[in-house]
Parts: structure tokens; sequence; C-alpha cells
């Protein structure tokens, strides 16, 4: 099947729209047809090649919604016209440890949702910048918000995994102090979660502007970390930080205020190393400094369920398949509030 | 009372032979005469000035055996003649959270056994390179070795704990497999203490002179850290990594053998930063780096009393008091095997 996408055919050019093919459905695969695909950072990484590895023609989107379009003969758990997602991996080996675990993310065989590899032509996978997608049964999550809602919910996919998955996993909840590094994409998404997770939620921003936001998200307090005062006054009383800034920075002043076994979780990856942190200000307090990468299935759908329970969405900005170039270049700016999404009916256009 | 101690007036001064003054045993308090004393690293450090705060005179030890020789009037856990121990601490709030659980060793107002806070003279406290010292009962442990290991004892007062509370705290035992970084004072106790816990132990040194020791020691494996092939050969396999090692050296290639969710826990503070490690190794597997500093009260006697039972000791080389300043150079040469322990009976002389 010939669909429309949009993508790039050199790290060096713009996207464009062009045809991709997308297999037949296997017996247990789904074909979704893609209403709409959030725009994520690392899309913008991939396609200018940024990142080691980078294969062209390159279809960026790992934060898709749709609704199935036809299903494969064994496939039992999704049906044609069923409100579905598809996150940042598409398959993974599915016998291993991780995968047996639920936790196919950190399967050392995921294939990501682009830019993987694959069977199918041109030998790497597509995204969800295009028409349609067929991705084994497994990776297809079920969507229960209403349908007006499908576009703010494709973030979910990604952002909203990101760091679902280390607040559930260090215990984010009630009685808790969690702090949020960064109010962007992922950052966003993490004060909404968390505070619906009942967590006592602090916002840190070096955005003064960005106040009034991170209250209205569901901040209980916001500081400004570059205010050295107001960093001293939480010395020592955070239970957990997801740090999702992806720039190096002082990750110093993040761990002096943690309590006792509180742990820094880094959800985004710098180009270039952070300043090392101090060894005392780990051991003084037995505090980590942690990774987490997005999430595995069985989690992504529990967030997708949770969200759809508590009426959380990501808040959005709709754009015009041929508007990719030109958000790309605001999200550099950090201009958006909070996530670009295709509206992947303009793919045809 | 004045007893006799070694240490020194200033930090560019060698130690020597002084009087210094104990208090009177209060209500509380357990008067110990010591028998042995470790010698730390941290010794060194302070009577040289290296960590700021240093406060003169210095008399270093915080590996202190001995007998108790007097009891405050509402002591009830120790009597005269008993067998006791002294770590790193010698007070603390005894009302905050930490204390409360248990871990004294991260109580804000902790009190060192040398160069902390305290109102007798001269306004710090004075260690263990003396012939008696009085101490809070609740910082006083009971030893149940044989008497001739005494001198062999002391050093689990520091080194042992400081590897014992992470292996604990992280869960090391039989079906995990522990790495210890570094064969000195503290990883030649982490070695014994991790495979009497039943861990499969892998010893990581940049010394393959160092091989068969580990091997004697208890290390199911000795790995030269230097050889890129035998790191490759442990790759995603560690659950926990104690890393002793106070100098500035490359933590991802620890990381890198880490599996998902393991830990490495830093117990030596380097006086420069260790190159920044990369957060693609902690984000690709949920690894986490942290810290951890000595132990708790009770943690302590449970591993002094874990220690009797297994027949553990250090590996210890007996120096007079006035071999001190020559020993601190072998120390800096890593030409001991693998603590030296003071004869308190020779300051006297």
């Amino acid at each position: 099947m010939t669909v429309k996408a949009y993508g790039a055919y050199a790290p060096d050019q713009a996207l464009e729209s062009m045809d991709i093919t997308r297999r037949a459905p296997g017996a247990h695969d789904v074909q979704i047809a893609i209403d709409f695909c959030g725009v994520c950072h690392s899309d913008l990484h991939t396609v200018r090649g940024e990142w080691a590895g980078s294969q062209f023609p390159c279809v960026p989107g790992h934060e898709i919604v749709g609704r199935v379009s036809a299903i494969g003969a064994h496939v039992t758990q999704h049906k044609v016209g069923d409100l579905v997602g598809v996150g940042c991996m598409v398959d993974s080996c599915k016998a291993c440890a991780d995968c047996g675990e639920g936790l196919e993310n950190y399967c050392d065989n995921m294939v990501g949702t682009y830019n993987g590899p694959t069977p199918d032509a041109p030998g790497h996978t597509l995204g969800g910048y295009s028409e349609q997608i067929v991705v084994h049964e497994r990776f297809v999550l079920r969507v229960t918000h209403p349908q007006e809602q499908l576009a703010a919910v494709a973030p979910l996919l990604c952002a909203g995994i990101t760091v679902w998955s280390p607040l559930r996993h260090w215990n984010a909840g009630p009685g808790k102090k969690v702090g949020i590094v960064g109010i962007g994409g992922l950052g966003h998404m993490g004060i909404k979660l968390a505070h619906a997770m009942g967590a006592h939620v602090v916002a840190f921003t070096t955005s003064a502007s960005k106040r009034d936001d991170a209250l209205a998200l569901g901040a209980d307090e916001v500081v400004i970390s570059k205010d050295a005062d107001a960093m001293a006054a939480q010395a020592k009383t955070l239970d957990l930080i997801i740090n999702t800034v992806a720039a190096p920075h002082d990750l110093d002043a993040f761990l002096q205020i943690l309590k006792r076994d509180g742990t820094m979780v880094l959800v985004g990856a710098p180009d270039s190393p952070h300043p090392s942190p101090q060894v005392f200000n780990l051991i003084m307090k037995r505090r980590a400094i942690a990774g987490s990468m997005i999430g595995g299935i069985p989690e992504t759908q529990e967030m997708l369920d949770f969200c759809a329970e508590h009426g959380i969405v990501s808040d959005i900005e709709m754009i015009r398949a041929d508007e990719i170039n030109g958000a790309y270049e605001r999200m550099l700016k950090g201009d958006v509030k909070y996530r670009f999404v295709i509206d992947s009916a303009t793919l045809a256009a």
C-alpha cells in the first residue's frame, strides 16, 4: 500500500511530502489510519542527523493516534474502527527478560517507530508523519478518551509515558514531594500527571514567565531555578525529581534539594555532557541520579487509562503537515505550548 | 583526665605525641580504654587539611576498639570490661527522622569522631589515636569477636560498615552479581562481605598483581578494568557495583556493565570530579549512580555481629604510633594490605 507521508531525503534537507509503502498486515499486525501525530524533539534530532545513525529517507513521528483500518487473522485485542495509539516502539524481541516484564522499551532489540531495523522497504521503519502505519498488535494501545480529544492524546504516547514511567517506578503519589524540572513537552505532562497522582508538585523553570502556566497545569509551587534563595528554601525536601531538561546544566543544585534517599531521574539526554555532579552531594544523603527511557507497553496502557479517567490530555497546537519545518524552528526557540500535533488529513493536500 | 594521643598541631606538620583531655563520663557516656585504632584515608585528608574545615590540634582515628573502662550512671547496654567499638560518629541530634530510623550517619547534626563540634576542649572532637575516649552510649558498638582478633576488627568500624551499608541497602545476596571496584581498605572488605552474603562477586582492579589476592579474599571473578575486552564480557550483567575508588575515573565503563535497574554506589569522594558520566548510559537501562556514607548504628551492630558469626575481620598490618607518618606515605602509594592499625599501647612509649 502506498500512502502519503512527510519526511526528508537527507539530513540537510527540509521535510517534504513523499509517498511511502506500508506492508500488508501480517497475522498479528494492526493497520492504523492515522488521525494525528505529535511532534517530539527526537523527530528533529533524527531527521536532521544530529544523533548518530539516522537513515534516509526519514519519516519521523512516534506520537500516533488513529483508528484501526485493518487487522491480521490472529489479532484479538483490536478491531477495525477502534481508537488506538502507537508510541515510540513498533516491535521488540518479545522473548527476553525485559519483554517478559513488559518493559519492551529496555529490550536490546526494541524497534523504534522510525529509524529502526525492519525487513520492510526501505530497510528502516518510517514513522507517524504518514497516513497509515502497520504495527504488531502488542505495540498498539487502546485509547478510551472521547474522540474529540484525540489530537491532544497523541503526545501522551511519548511525552506522557516518558514522565509517567519514572513517576510510577519511583512511587510518586500522596505524601510525596515531586519536582519537575523544565516546563516543555515532557515537563508540562509531568506536572499534570504528578498532580493527578496526588503528589505535591514543585515546578522548576528558568523562565519566570512560565510561573502562571505551571500553576495552571497543577503545580503546587513554582521555583525559578536561577534564584539561589528560592532553591535553598527547598533544600533536602524533595522525594523525587524528574528532570526533563536536555541542555547541559548544573545538576548539583537539584541534588541538594533532594531528601535522604531521594532520586533525580534524567529523561533528557544532552548533546554534550552535563557538568560533572559532585559525588559529595550523592554520598551525604544517599541520593541517586538515575535515567529512564519512555516506558513499557503495559505501563503505557495504564497511563492512557489513567489519563482518560482523569480527563488528562496534552496542551497542543495543531499544525498542517506543510507547516512542520516552521514548527521545528519554533520548537528550537521553545515557542510552543506545549506540543505541536500534525493533522494527518493535511498530508494528502 | 589527661591521656596520651598522637596528632598534629597544624596541617603542614607531622603527627607527634601529645597530651589531650577527656571529659568525665556523663550519665549516658561510656569511657573506653582503646586497644587498637585503624588508619583510614580520611584521617590523612583531615590531618593534612586537604578537606575544608580541619581544626587543630587534630587527633584522627575512627576505627576504634577497646574495653569499657567506666560508665555513666544511666548506661545500661555496656559494662566495664566489655569489648566495644566506636566508628565514625560519637553523637547526633538523636531526634530527627534520620536518627529515628537508625541512620544517624545522615543526621544533619551528626558529630564525627574527630573534627566534629563539641563543648569539650578544644571545641572539636579528638579521635582514636589516643589511649581513652568518652562516647555517648548510643554510639558504642558491642564486639563479640574473640579477643585475639580485636585489632583486625577495628577497620570494620569504618571500612567495613561503609561497604556493608550499601550492600545491604541495595540487596546484595544470593542470586545477585555484585561488583567491587578497587581493592584497598574498603574494597577488600567489600569482597569479603559480599561473598559472605552469598553474592557472586566480581572484583575490578587496575592492578593485575592483585588478582590472586582478590580471589583469596572471596571474589568469584577478577576483571582488570583497563582490559576493554574483559569489561565488554561483563556488559549488562551486574546488579550492583560498589565503587570504592576515590580518584577521578571513567564511570561509564562501569555503568555499561550494569543490568537494567542496576545501581553503582560511590563510597569514595574524589578531590576533583569524575569525568561527567554519559546520561545515555543511565537512560538506556534505567540505571542509577548513587552515593552512600558509612552507616547507621543499628546496621553497624548488625555488620559486627555478622562478621563475628562468619569469622570475618580486616586484613591488617600493625604499627606503632610513632610509625604513623611513614604509614601515611605508604598509604599514598597503595602499599598496605589492607589496613594499618595502631597498637594503642605504643602511644605512651
